[in-house]
């Protein structure tokens, strides 16, 4: 991992991000063993339904924990995606639900994956599809570990729900396991074309 | 309220206080209408238990998220006061919780409300004792509108919980408003002998 690794999760109000952010920022600080700043921005244009978390990763101690030019984008909705993906590193991973982002951008490395239709047909429940993202960016960028990602979730969501959760964590990596055998014939991502 | 105005809550993991962040920059952000960031930091310490969630709210947007000098500390118990107490600014607001907290520092702004007691004794469960505490913030600071901390609060906590986090919120109002007519005849913090 590098010294400092950015994810920005963002979508609109409701899909659970900042559960997600807080998870992402446990499953790195705590079981993982890493330095970690986790932050939501509020303000006037939170009331128009975008909300988004910032979650930063470190070896060393953090001392500017805003995400500034992130190495992973998740957009969870077309306008999070529309807002955010200049700040991408062009070398970032994007990841977007494929579900409710209809114009993909030709990013040299997206990966569209149906979270919520992942979450409300398979695990029977829409609202799990933060979780659902959550493993697929996981599997995808290793910015934290599996394990680690799952104990964080456990500890986090309602008692009662651990069997759902497990059931949307698998369901992720297994959707992000796919969309790398797909593009594993195409060129690694941070290409020379890119400067 | 001033340019930027910062509040640490601090205690252990378990307390809530992470929720409790979330709950009061979305009380500060959505409802009140201001710029806020929310942050939690964890590292190598975090494992030893030790809980942060830091909120700075302003009317302008902030630029550099973390607390530095709070106004505000709450210290849910004896580590994290012992650990933080040397960053509140010498006029800002200390708040305690009393069952937690047996060594209380001689502040001439320490408000010492049995947060944790209220919460176990009076509303019944003790894991509220993080809404009684933000509900005595409020009151004590005006940091946020009672009535945004009251809809940030329904927003955030699980369903069927409702009326004993609004029991929770007026407990804790209804504590501070006690030790504010306790200490109204001491002179206001600020004292002109703290230079």
């Amino acid at each position: 991992m590098a010294e400092r690794f950015e994810i920005r999760l963002a979508g609109s109000g409701g899909q659970g991000l900042i559960l997600a952010g807080i998870i992402l920022a446990e499953a790195a600080g705590i079981y993982d063993g890493k330095f970690v700043c986790q932050t939501q921005s509020y303000g006037p244009e939170a009331r128009g339904g975008a909300s988004k978390a910032d979650v930063v990763i470190s070896d060393e101690e953090i001392d500017y924990p805003k995400s500034i030019r992130p190495d992973v984008l998740l957009a969870m909705n077309q306008k999070s995606l529309d807002l955010y993906l200049r700040d991408l590193k062009p070398d970032g991973v994007l990841l977007v639900d494929a579900t409710l982002v209809s114009e993909i951008p030709d990013h040299h490395r997206v990966f569209a994956i149906p979270f919520t239709e992942l979450a409300r047909d398979r695990i029977g429940k829409a609202m799990t599809a933060n979780i659902v993202a959550l493993a697929a960016l996981c599997q995808l960028t290793g910015a934290v570990s599996l394990e680690g990602l799952e104990a964080a979730v456990l500890a986090r969501v309602p008692r009662g729900t651990a069997e759902l959760n497990r059931a949307a964590l698998a369901a992720g990596v297994e959707a992000a396991r796919r969309v790398q055998e797909e593009t594993a014939h195409l060129p690694a991502g941070g290409g020379e074309d890119e400067t």
